[in-house]
């Protein structure tokens, strides 16, 4: 589907590329689709193919953080157009994003996870606009992440018919 | 829609004055909707207008963390509330409380997460009674909150037609 | 309903007994199901009828943990064949293992939460297959649980018609 508002195009636009689907740390999968339900597992950040290793308020910055978070909302978009394919949809067919939860990893006196985890919500806005975009979310602090990871973030979307 | 077991009369009994929708303190919005499905954004805890800031296990006492969790819950019913005006409904349409996630700003040695986090659970089944106020819940102590906040909890609820 | 993939007849091939439903510790109910999805509480682990108390990086090792996701799994489905019966049907019925949230008890330095995770996933595969249970899941650590306990985990189940 390619319409005015093609999701590809503002992804170009934005000079993103998706990354392919992201290959589970472990014994799960990607996503798991139920209804127009699809939920997509935590991802936690990369760098330069690395896991992006740090805890906020210790070694790694708020703008960095940012940065990490705004990282793995693209990997998560990679891995929703993966999922979206498998059904011969796009991201196009995205009819909200509903829910982020994000995991901050952080020290015990770091209080920004939602000023992190703006830069997750506003790709997703930038990506799909103030309707489709607009989502619930929580964030907060964790003790720690897999492999280290500064953080992890998890989504459910909603796709239209 | 007011009936026998009107929720706003229900509120009024127990001296409750619903809060106005929250306003998120970055880029996202207080609540998702899909199919019957209410996603509620996480809601920090507030005392006085302000920010409850705090650590369960540190400077938080059991009691004030269960009071804490109640004014959170109130907050989100505000919402809630809002959410269903939205589309020309009312609390009394919620066909279920169906799970709360309570996200508990603790000590490595506070273990009464279930506990803090009762102070919601009650204040729900008082509101929606045994059958729709009977929700899923996970609880569990994260390092810190955004702000500093001593509770964070969200909510997914079922609506009726 | 029993057919040649009879989820029992594998429980029992793997040597496994499913507990009765959990009972909360505070509260709130061990289900809630809307529409096709049961969403199941956060169940803490639990060793000879104790809370498995102990942090992951201090004092319970990776083998440990891993063997305490398992467990709380196992839990689980005690919890949701319970919840099937009631309407009649049973785990055979399940057609999506949907979504595990694990929250795994670690110190500052511990970064293996997805491998004492799998004990929980591994056991889902097992039971339920490839297909059916295949789940998305995030994995992370928390600075504390209710009661001390290990692990704790929530799960997202459609079930089918």
């Amino acid at each position: 589907m390619t319409t005015a508002n093609d999701i590809y195009k503002t992804l170009a636009d934005l000079n993103i590329t998706l990354p392919p689907i992201s290959v589970p740390a472990a014994a799960y999968v990607p996503y798991a689709q139920t209804g127009h339900l699809i939920f997509l597992s935590g991802n936690i950040a990369k760098k330069d193919g690395q896991v992006w290793v740090g805890q906020l308020g210790k070694n790694i910055s708020l703008d960095e953080g940012k940065a990490a978070a705004r990282v793995v909302a693209i990997g998560l978009l990679g891995t929703l157009h993966a999922a979206l394919a498998a059904t011969g949809k796009d991201l196009n067919h995205v009819s909200r994003i509903v829910k982020v939860m994000s995991l901050v990893n952080s020290t015990a006196d770091f209080t920004d996870q939602h000023l992190v985890t703006n830069g997750a919500s506003e790709l997703l806005g930038q990506v799909f606009g103030p309707v489709v975009g607009a989502h619930a979310r929580s964030a907060f602090g964790v003790a720690q992440l897999p492999m280290g990871a500064c953080v992890e973030i998890e989504m459910i979307v909603e796709v239209g018919n």
